[in-house]
């Protein structure tokens, strides 16, 4: 087991001590499930309240949080302090031995890297290149001509088509489909007639893909994902989308045919942004909302239609208050009808 | 061919014959696909209609329904009384013989309860326990020290990641991922630090799980699933995520990382559940709605966002009703201006 | 390398050459990324501001548009058109030799036409048939007396469970599960009785299904998918809904039990349909709407809940002007106050 006195840690998280730091910590978990001899953390107000009955033996929190019964790590930022500390306990995530199990089935004409491991029942295609220290996990599939880059580790069931792209270090979790066939059709004679999809997919370094996800191949061309994007499970991508670097793609989102965001664009969980427009650098999307125009750099969308965040709260406030103005209508109509009665008396007179 | 006289299945579905009990029964259909030899079932006052024109040579319906062309069976509960009668009639369901399949790859550290089924191409991992009778159909994973309880059912290509707990008599539907990353990352210099997800997902007894459902692992703890909830397909449930017992969750609803649902809550198709709220018990949430605070036991809320669903009906009802409000405002502003000028004419005078 | 001159690729796509007919041209893209000696196409009015900075040689638009710099093949379907472009320059897509994999396992009981293709690792169960020039990629599974038809093509990862028929020259993606069980339970003594599902999904031909797509099979009688309909990734389709011919589906959508569709009708990206109702023949939903109640054919419908377009957009024009609608009976307020106070004075006077 591994364990730290706080004081290392400390040092380790890059934070401040404050109170006991020789108290022996063995690992991390959440301010209602942590058990004494682990470390706890508070990066969201709305948990302040349990800091009273957690069991923790200490907690990481920001700086200048006011002083509690348990020592504390006090940091700029708790979340990335928290994510450094799992780290610290849990260095041994697991990662299979490099090597090819016997019943994958690996064509001849594919290239692999150095220290690749290759799990059972996987497939490579003739033609696919996987990069030094690659890991796919049992039943993957990697398409003739694909690349799948150094130390990306795919989770069992992924699949990845013919001529795709994947960068170094990307996660892809189970069920993930890379390079489906874009949703393009031409309509004659009272019937759809398929346009092949002949372009492919190409996913940037340190990307990571939610399992169960799907991102299309392009028409022609490339559908494009920048480095260091992150994306959560069940989203749909499009053919020909391009999102930049270091976004963030919460699940469910679906994103249509040939949309570009730019970089750190942020997508809340069950968005839907139409087809064949561009959301600038900076921009976020609220949950459910959907986006039918282009949205401009560091501005918050929400809403169905989405406008601007705060034209929402305005018009969601008022529309909260629709039963009172249908009451003040009716009241008005009611004290006109009045003076016009009076009205008419007085001019009768 | 399984047979029951109608008099026979009516002991057997625990309802009152009303008619001839005489007749032969060979199978269970709905209302407008039966056949003679069928019996059909009312669960639905929508479906009434079709009553005239069924095919059917029975029914099964609520008690004091009115007489009519067929025998009946009068039950409490139609829905469940259809279900025993299927059950009656099919109750051969598939289920592979026990045994390993030559093509499945089963760990030697990995511990096989009694009577277990692996399919082709299956994969069980070291460590991983699999209860008696536990199917696995062809292509499923079963990770590192994961658990599979006592008859449950996994059908092909499911996934259960390292250290996941499935309960007794569950059932995972194709293309399930249980236990992928939480989504969790960590913003620092720039880009996104991944926090390690190093919780699992545990699943308590008689739960069901709908195709191409993830329900991702906890990032320290564990995501829960309470026993008898069912879950539809494509459904997303995030990390730390605990759902009591006997709830329905509809298809492709989303649920935001650490929020807990109480027992018997209804979740319809495509809602949204936000992240670190509370569903009490007996909580229903209307299709497509999007919940962002939580939510008393014993209430319907619905809409985006989310209310009390008498206040939802409320405020469409007057929301259909704008276009009246406008011209009522507009009719108005006409009466006082005429007003203020008589007004103005008697203060003249 | 394909080449046809600009006169050659007019005739073969059915359009009128204007310009010069004599250039070589080697592929099709986009107008943004061709390159010089390729053609690309104009169908959607939003990239005519691209036209001036293409560097391809020539483009594809439709009967009229006014001359460019390059010459172009004028046509009456631009995108009918460069799906036939596509064609010519591309007609040797990957399709894998006929033959069974040594490593997939068929069982003895299967049948299998003339010419299959079936991938590594893929099972076939006892009573399966695949026609004539079936593929099934890697990793795929057809269950027990499921029939896949004459030249049908399934994709890595795909699941056909037992008994459901899937027509000729249809395209499965991968991960979609046809013939998981529908969701449906009879509540009894607190807790849900699985109702069982016995019966299939019928798709009809040249249907398309996206990654990861359920497909639901019956409780009793058959789930269907009329011929020629283009499902999209992610989409859910619950037990008996009835889809009729050429009807588009984009991704994400949901369509719960027991629904009906005609033909032709098209739904957008992430729309909900309820159950239990119809949509008449060439009906349109639009992207996330909420459809709750049956829609008569050639309509449009929008919203949530979903009203007919028209009139989404006239409650929308009035929503967005609610401010000024609260401003205005504030100012109206006022003004009768004020004839009213002058009213009382004259009532004195």
């Amino acid at each position: 087991m591994i364990t730290r006195t706080l004081a290392e840690l400390a040092a380790e998280v890059g934070g401040e001590m404050v109170g006991d730091g020789s108290r022996v910590i063995r690992g991390v978990a959440g301010i209602r499930e942590a058990q004494p001899g682990e470390i706890t953390f508070l990066a969201n107000a709305r948990y302040e309240a349990h800091m009273a009955e957690t069991r923790a033996s200490a907690v990481i929190c920001g700086r200048g949080t006011a002083s509690c019964a348990i020592p504390m790590i006090q940091v700029d930022n708790p979340y990335l302090a928290f994510q450094r500390a799992v780290r610290v306990f849990r260095p041994d995530l697991y990662r299979p031995e490099p090597g090819i199990h016997p019943s994958a089935v690996v064509a001849p004409g594919a290239v692999l890297g150095h220290e690749v491991a290759i799990g059972a029942h996987s497939v490579v295609e003739a033609g696919a290149v996987l990069g030094d220290r690659a890991v796919l996990m049992a039943g993957c599939y990697v398409g003739a001509r694909a690349i799948v880059g150094d130390g990306t580790f795919l989770y069992p069931h992924v699949t990845v088509r013919e001529e795709c792209v994947i960068g170094r270090g990307c996660i892809l979790h189970s069920g993930v489909v890379i390079g489906g066939d874009g949703f393009g059709y031409a309509f004659d004679a009272g019937r759809y007639h398929k346009v092949p999809q002949v372009g492919n997919v190409v996913i940037g370094d340190d990307v990571e893909v939610g399992a169960n996800t799907t991102i299309d191949r392009a028409t022609t061309g490339s559908t494009r994902v920048g480095e260091g994007t992150k994306i959560d499970n069940l989203v749909q991508i499009g053919h020909n989308v391009v999102i930049g670097r270091h976004c963030i793609i919460v699940a469910q989102v679906g994103i249509a045919g040939r949309t570009e965001l730019e970089d750190f664009v942020t997508l809340g969980g069950q968005a839907g942004v139409g087809g064949h427009i561009r959301l600038g650098t900076h921009a976020t999307v609220g949950g459910q909302s959907g986006v039918t125009k282009s949205i401009p750099p560091h501005s918050t969308w929400t809403g169905y239609p989405a406008v601007p965040h705060i034209k929402f709260k305005r018009l969601q406030a008022f529309f909260q208050r629709l039963p009172q103005l249908f009451q003040r209508t009716k009241a008005l109509e009611q004290r006109v009808e009045q003076l016009e009665s009076q009205s008419s008396r007085q001019e009768v007179r």
